[in-house]
């Protein structure tokens, strides 16, 4: 590992604004150096609270800023495309967000730059591969645990839509995400599409025709559909059920895979307290670090130590009479109360 | 936010290693400053990689260790006493595993000690209070949602015992955890213990009867009772059922909280897709951002983005035409094979 | 197979009224002959559409009927030892509904009875054993497929009790279930019964008090406990969770028995149509015959049977070009419509 | 209610076995009274055991059979037409399994036959509409719970297919149940079909291409699919979702229609006892007729209502003093051993 990363988020709308909270609370090794946004008020906005970082309204001036040495791309898709090439020409890490470019044109032109460059800079935020499950079920479909796979049905929900979400929206930023899930899980290209318009929510904006019916083809022929609703208003949901030769796997609906093979639907018990609680470890570490760098405690105090430990012994007396014990403690002290 | 802690873990065993490891790698505002074995070997092992941490063998020398400003214990509980009286003299902060002392009597001599410090500096490590379904549970409880608690009833099965994992263990290591649970739940202390051994599983190791049904009372008059089973073999579970005037609700084997209330029976949908993918953008960002300090990229390429962009295009014609449109790709350049 | 029985139903109540129509109606080689109620106007209303039935006021009278050769025991519980002395006597089949009798004395003199008679004439109305989810985890109990059964935990839920349900009535006329249960389960006697009375909620009637947690033990040492809660207001339940030494089985709240164990959750596929649909085909069948008996047909048509041969037409034609298909089928005909 | 249907089953293969068996232990109202099958000898391995019923060669014999008022047609579907033509002019009651013929053209000859005889008296086997879960998804639709129907999404799978099952039955077999389904919930006719073949499994027989994908559409525009995949190898499913204006529901999978809508995902709670234990009652009660016929018993002893009295007891004398109170019984009588 080298020098942590002090990193330009462009754009300070709603993933932005998300993204730098997340630097600057819960990933290890990376701050927020600059924030770039063409409306000011919101970059200032954003960086409040955080030491060292600069408002700007100017990506070219976060990209030429010295104390910076990686950028995280956050604005709408069809602005991407400059900041990439700039980014690129500055060889430093970049993260976009999806979509790279909103067509195949320009998008061809990153890649090109890229080649040209001679490595890989550009990473795109294609967030599911990160998931857990979506994980989980590549690795069943890499390991042909239950052989080929054959189909892929998935539904992508969401409760409604922002106002201007048109039409081509629909597939560039909503179905854009099973298409590169389509690609991670078969590993292979998509070779068709097609979009069936059934009957429509009357729940949709003027202009938009919701819900509507992709069926996808990849190289090796699997049959891959996705049933796009972003008006479905009752939540969000995204979820896929993958048909092999021996059986199916479902994910986005349980913990983890649900598979159904050899007579038997479940999954997986959970091995251990490790990968129960693994997350609940990180959040308990954080809070207490956040506390104490602020000269307090954020869980558990002493006086919980105390307490328990009372009941264990009453615990382990009860084990040898059988009957209940009483549990006796001394008063609460005024610190705890 | 003041500086970054630069913390000494004491114990570089089995939960000191994992703290070790989420500390250097997951926990944003901390570093890993001393590591402390009697084993010194061990905690050498534990320091690889982590730049500016030391290894020592006597925990009074780290917390003497300028470097040092707080303290994480991970030792076995009967160790715990003499670190926490002398980290709490030096008035730094304190993060020490459950238990915080095996027995009351030790326990309360802490909690005068630190009633004397006058504020409170060591938080205990009961991290179920920060698991999200746990958390929820107890929400449900506070706010009465369903009326009075008046039950609950709760698992905690262990695939297996380490070795020398005794009777008195049981209650002091495994109960120990739900003991805090039900005061954390019902936030009172709890009034007494009856255990009950039943048939037991020829799995349990010499000595130790296995499982055993523990039954509790709080101040309030609920009763919580807790199936302890540590030699389960077939995995890890915990969960607990509440009971209220109005419904039930239970957490550990559903995605939240599983509720029965009003003759329903079902959870919350995930609102957006923050809450659902939350997660997979911190492991995605992390995954960045300790790959851009190695000088790679960490997860889709541009490439990807080319690829989705040119499907996208596909998708938005065969919205148009409702027929079956191919995509079509460019050679795909050396660099992203 | 002998002749057809021709049933005295005794108590024309909830339960007899339910039984009366389940034998006029679904079960096959038995008919409804008499119903007896001291409330003759309800015995009345009981046999209205059953040919052949007669309305009585007095058991011994029915027990005299020559037309009659079975009896059906649906009267409070008080009153079912003097009926089935009367009908042990008369040596014909009877069933009674739980409990036989209220306490082990009247209980013991029935058991004597027939036991001079010299063979079983008596069958209990401990209908859970008949449930296909219990009998299922039953199996698995005596086959040990997960080792020896170690513990049983039980919840017990009624949404309100009806007028009169005393504190004993909890007991005698709910965990009565569940003690049948247990036997069932463990093939043991039960040795033991605890009762601790918690928190109760304020949904219960004047004197009664609940829930209450009943632990039982039986003669191998299993202990058992039940959460019986009969104001639980959100509706029905009643569930078991069985823990063996090689995982856990439950039932009452899933499609079949729901097991953990060697790493896996989950349960058994449904095998085949017959299965799945077996229910569905009775019911099918049933409501054909009910509405031939009328001169009519209870189901789909031969309109329905004609469009759907016009949709595998297209079907197929569609499975040959890959292409869509349009149905085209004739106008309706009045009679369809 | 008139008379007792006396009927003909044509076919005792395996689904008129299933009918015969069906006919003459669970349906109430109904007698075999001939089973006809070309191969003779299993027409009269199937009545065994019948009292009353004759195996015959000839449909047409059965049909002019003086004791025969009500055919059911389970032969397959090619033999159909003649069969339903011949029962028709005889004005009986009709129950013909699906498909009623196998193309459009003689289905239309035997709906101009029934509408010439001008009474409805063809039922079709299409029982999933008997299934509670279709049911209550049909009541879902027609009632628009949730707003408009919009989507309908299948899967149908078998573990393995008969010998000889070609690629046009998979549609003429087993889509039908779904084409009936659709226009079922729809109250539609459906208006188009379009068929994919995607990656073949390699467990199908030579000449069958499995799964494939099978895009509907109705009049109102609603848009359906069906993957049909018959080498599934795992088990048997079938199953539904419905995407609706405000929400969905699943069948198939769960105990129940399974719903999201308004920000819960979950079903409905068992009301009560009846509709819990409604199917246990009906197999008890049969299982009493059926043992007490043969002059037996088919369930719980006198002695289990004996011991169960005695556990009521123990457990009301513990409900008043919370301590362990032991059961005691008498020596079990040898009758019961």
């Amino acid at each position: 590992m080298s020098e942590t990363l002090r990193i330009a988020v462009i754009g300070a709308g709603r993933m932005g604004a998300d993204h730098i909270q997340r630097l600057n609370t819960r990933i290890h090794g990376a701050e927020v150096a600059a924030v770039v946004d063409v409306d000011l008020a919101r970059a200032q906005a954003a960086i409040e609270g955080i030491p060292g970082a600069v408002a700007l309204a100017d990506a070219e001036e976060a990209l030429n800023n010295g104390d910076v040495n990686a950028v995280l791309i956050a604005t709408p898709g069809f602005l991407h495309e400059d900041i990439l090439l700039k980014a690129l020409a500055r060889d430093i890490p970049i993260l976009c967000e999806k979509p790279m470019t909103p067509d195949a044109e320009s998008s061809w032109k990153i890649v090109q730059a890229e080649e040209k460059l001679g490595r890989k800079r550009i990473q795109v935020g294609f967030m599911r591969r990160f998931d857990a499950e979506y994980a989980a079920l590549g690795d069943i479909i890499q390991n042909q645990e239950l052989g080929e796979l054959l189909m892929l049905h998935h539904q992508h929900r969401n409760p409604t839509t922002p106002p201007g979400f048109t039409n081509e929206m629909l597939i560039n930023d909503s179905v854009v995400h099973e298409f590169d899930a389509i690609r991670f899980f078969t590993g292979e290209e998509i070779t068709s599409v097609q979009v069936r318009l059934g009957k429509a929510t009357k729940n949709a904006p003027a202009g938009q025709h919701d819900p509507q019916h992709v069926l996808i083809e990849t190289e090796s022929g699997v049959l891959a559909d996705v049933e796009i609703f972003v008006n479905a208003k009752y939540g969000y949901e995204v979820g896929t059920q993958a048909s092999f030769e021996e059986g199916t796997v479902s994910i986005g609906g349980d913990k983890g895979p649900y598979t159904r093979t050899a007579g038997r639907w479940g999954g997986n018990v959970t091995p251990g307290f490790e990968e129960r609680f693994g997350a609940a470890y990180d959040v308990e570490i954080q809070a207490w670090v956040d506390a104490a760098r602020r000269g307090e405690i954020g869980g558990p105090t002493a006086w919980d130590g105390y307490a328990t430990a009372a009941c264990c012994e009453a615990g382990v007396e009860a084990q040898k009479n059988g009957e209940k014990v009483a549990v006796k403690l001394n008063a609460k002290p005024a610190l705890y109360s």
